[in-house]
């Protein structure tokens, strides 16, 4: 790490000669813990203008303000892939979508199936939990994390030209690999419990449905989120 | 879940008729948490003699004892995997091993790099780590987790007919994709803080390397092991 200029995420236009105020948060972290002070230069991204060089000009209990300088690095966004899973207990939930931002999804889609433990979820800690995965992995776009809904919500009126991978346990001779550029896609990882029969019979029938094994033992849901994250970034999308 | 018996790897023989006296904390856990009594079913598996089904014949407070009945899988070895990793935190060190369990890897490895944080591990807990996620993942055997090493002494005999996966963030331009069978291989995750330039150096050097890209965001320790033994796995190991 010969560089490790601090990146944060920031709900403001960014642009040359931009000012740009930082949350209190953001400055007690700055100025308190790691100890800049004006003239410092930090990097900021906001999911749309790309990552800017910037200058803290003023670091007033109020909020820092930086001001954008350069450029370094354009907006990408990650390809059109969806993680859809059923939450898990907290720390592996959050392991979930941090593991999510870094690999590189578009949207990240909690579902309640027939077995989930979880009932609900904390869907502004576990955005604020991409933004900060975001930060660190050097991504220039954080993912949507939305609320949680039922899968059979998600389900029905599923985009007819957006390929389902259907991680699943029982999905014996099932391929290890995806194969080909399927386009917009979407990844639904089950929950610890398996799916459902209703569920699984649902899934099967539906035409856009491709299931994905990964390998002869039992994974855990969050090991299995990353696992098949990999293989589609490797296959087809931004890793190739 | 149609069938949630208890699996639990023992240190002793397996075998028909076989009589296996099970460890107090096993007891514990069999008759104290899951309140299982005489003639109550669990699986055993001990890394050599795959898994059987056994029978719970006696209860008292020195440790159970169960008597094997049938065997359910044959012994199962991953393929010829290993992983070498510079430890971080504590959690995301438990991590790695438990993933790596899961995923399937003969050996895990852990080194110590020039820029590795951890100067030294709990081999046993590591290893009780281990035990742990193969008797949840359904695995028939146990990766060995070795003492910390010095990176440096690892690869000084290194093995010529061991292909070394080196996953390296600075690998612009390498492949994200393991192809042909490699045989016995092992995979290399760098510290957080990323290899040494004379560790690199040494690496570039070596017949038996090979850069292994996971994509342009910066991926933490622990997500860089997890994408790695996928994309071998599905390459060439036993998800195939």
């Amino acid at each position: 790490m010969s560089e490790t200029k601090i990146r944060l995420y920031v709900d403001q236009p960014l642009g040359p000669g931009q000012a740009v105020r930082l949350s209190p948060e953001q400055t007690h972290y700055l100025t308190g813990v790691m100890r800049l002070a004006v003239g410092a230069q930090v990097l900021l991204f906001n999911g749309q203008d790309g990552e800017w060089r910037a200058a803290l000009v003023e670091t007033g209990r109020r909020g820092a303000i930086a001001v954008c300088d350069q450029l370094t690095r354009p907006l990408a966004m990650p390809p059109d892939l969806w993680l859809i899973f059923a939450p898990i207990k907290k720390a592996r939930t959050d392991f979930i979508v941090e593991k999510a931002v870094e690999l590189g999804v578009r949207r990240i889609l909690p579902v309640q199936t027939r077995h989930t433990n979880s009932e609900r979820i904390r869907q502004d800690r576990l955005q604020a939990h991409a933004v900060e995965a975001a930060e660190q992995c050097g991504a220039t776009w954080v993912p949507e994390v939305a609320e949680l809904q039922p899968l059979d919500k998600l389900l029905a009126p599923w985009p007819a030209d957006r390929r389902l991978y259907w991680c699943d346990e029982a999905a014996a001779g099932a391929p290890a690999h995806i194969t080909g550029d399927p386009g917009a896609s979407a990844i639904l990882i089950g929950p610890e419990g398996g799916f459902a029969e209703t569920e699984a019979k649902r899934l099967r029938a539906m035409p856009g449905v491709t299931p994905l094994s990964l390998g002869p033992r039992i994974l855990r849901a969050d090991t299995a989120a990353v696992a098949a994250i990999t293989l589609w970034q490797a296959a087809c999308g931004d890793w190739r």
